[in-house]
């Protein structure tokens, strides 16, 4: 599998300013914060979302220009969401991509308030894009069920916690809560570059699911087989947690062999679209190989 | 002061059931999630914002029934916003509308992800209405900049908590905490009715800045003077606090004498939309004539 560190890469480097300039846009944000949302959105972060909204536009025969807006706002739900999952009443993790987290290099009234604030910006981002009206409706509606969803799946993990969970449950769990996500940036990237081909649309949501769970079991796996220092967060931590996981139920090995299938999977509903859907497909191919 | 009891009454007659439907709808909301949101929601409420943002659609010429997205938009906002709020990490309010709070009822990751799931909602129902794209995207931008600045607003009164603030500091907490949210009612009301007239929506934004600030300016007046099981929630408990008020700034009968000017400025600003602006002008009275 080739690593497409190039488009990633590129892609970082084209978000990286947006959020930046977007974030310094929002006048009247008082200290802390708007220090601490730019702490949560600027502090690294591999940018897969965005880079999956890109790729998706351009697969769709879209200027990559016009995925700006759907690249940030899904990269702004992700990042309130990492900001809320964190905090003492979720996950209470005080680390996160290698630094604190916000609530502990803030404090958790701020962090709360960064997060509500983030989430509201996402879709600044997508209703004042110089996109037509139509498309902005329709991301809008992909990237609020998307957010639901994915509040929906953190309750759905929360509930299951130290519980013995079927695969069918933990599927459900992950579908919600990083699978609706990773659909939204996909579907969004596609209504950028105003598709509305039913097939080309099914065929992409198609690639997203199979995706975002292969994304899933691949972070399970990393858990288990990383190290702290490349993962930025503690390795372990889930079985230290006694959480559900794709290894726990399956076996590392079989949980691996799943990731490479859902791949597989992947790819393939999306090979009809010919070299155009390439950076999907090199996209995919890095989110299986990736170490951390 | 006439108070509109019928109007208000008529709105939330209207709005309730809306709100039971639209939460009835989204399927796939697992326990205790979704008894939660319906918890939050459903509890009582007076549905000042919904009746507002009816109110400004028909002022406009518009049919009130395609305000109702509008209506249903603003307090999933409003009602996420005071889960938030009582959240211990915030304002730590063990009493809401005479009931335990959210958080108290059900425990605070559900509370937090309620909100967050509330909120995203309310995007779904505007950008899902019947509207047109033009008229949906308008009044996504509406809501989202107050929500913005809704959290912007409960970040300056934390930061201010404690401290000697100025009327130009409170004035500034207001216009954002409770303000925004307030203008987006009446804004998104008249979008509903497809007015793009700059003028009237000057105007309409005239009023709602002043009634924002004179419904917060009798609040303050009632946490002073009213009692708490009217209330819903512990009279002088801003005064316990040690919160910066309008009465604590100004004595109670300055505070109460600048209700009523702001009340009037903001009768005067909409005087000229006509008979049209009749519920308007009603709910006016009635924000700064309430006991509770």
């Amino acid at each position: 599998m080739s690593v497409p560190t190039h488009f990633l890469h590129d892609c970082q480097m084209r978000i990286q300013p947006w959020l930046e300039q977007f974030l310094a846009a929002q006048n009247g944000l008082a200290k802390p914060l708007s220090a601490a949302m730019r702490y949560a959105v600027l502090n690294g972060g591999k940018r897969i979302r965005p880079a999956l909204a890109y790729a998706a536009c351009v697969a769709c025969g879209g200027h990559i220009n016009d995925a700006n807006s759907a690249a940030g706002a899904v990269e702004l739900v992700h990042c309130y969401s990492l900001v809320h999952d964190d905090l003492p009443c979720m996950d209470d993790d005080d680390l996160r991509r290698g630094v604190p987290t916000c609530h502990k290099a803030f404090d958790e009234a701020t962090a709360l308030l960064a997060g509500d604030t983030l989430q509201a910006l996402a879709f600044v981002a997508l209703a004042c894009s110089h996109l037509d009206d139509t498309i902005k409706t329709r991301q809008v509606q992909q990237l609020a069920l998307a957010s639901a969803n994915m509040a929906v799946g953190q309750a759905l993990d929360l509930a299951g916690e130290g519980k013995q969970l079927s695969l069918h449950e933990l599927e459900a769990i992950h579908r919600h809560k990083t699978g609706a996500l990773i659909r939204a940036s996909v579907l969004m990237g596609a209504s950028a570059a105003g598709c509305t081909d039913e097939q080309t649309l099914a065929s992409l949501e198609n690639f997203a699911d199979k995706l975002g769970l292969a994304f899933q079991v691949h972070d399970d796996v990393l858990d288990v087989i990383g190290d702290t220092q490349k993962l930025g967060k503690h390795a372990g931590a889930d079985a230290e947690h006694a959480k559900a996981t794709y290894p726990a139920l399956l076996g590392l090995q079989t949980a691996q062999q799943l990731a490479v299938q859902l791949h597989d999977d992947a790819i393939s509903a999306i090979k009809h679209l010919g070299c155009r859907a390439n950076a999907l497909i090199w996209l995919a191919d890095f989110l299986v190989a990736r170490d951390h």
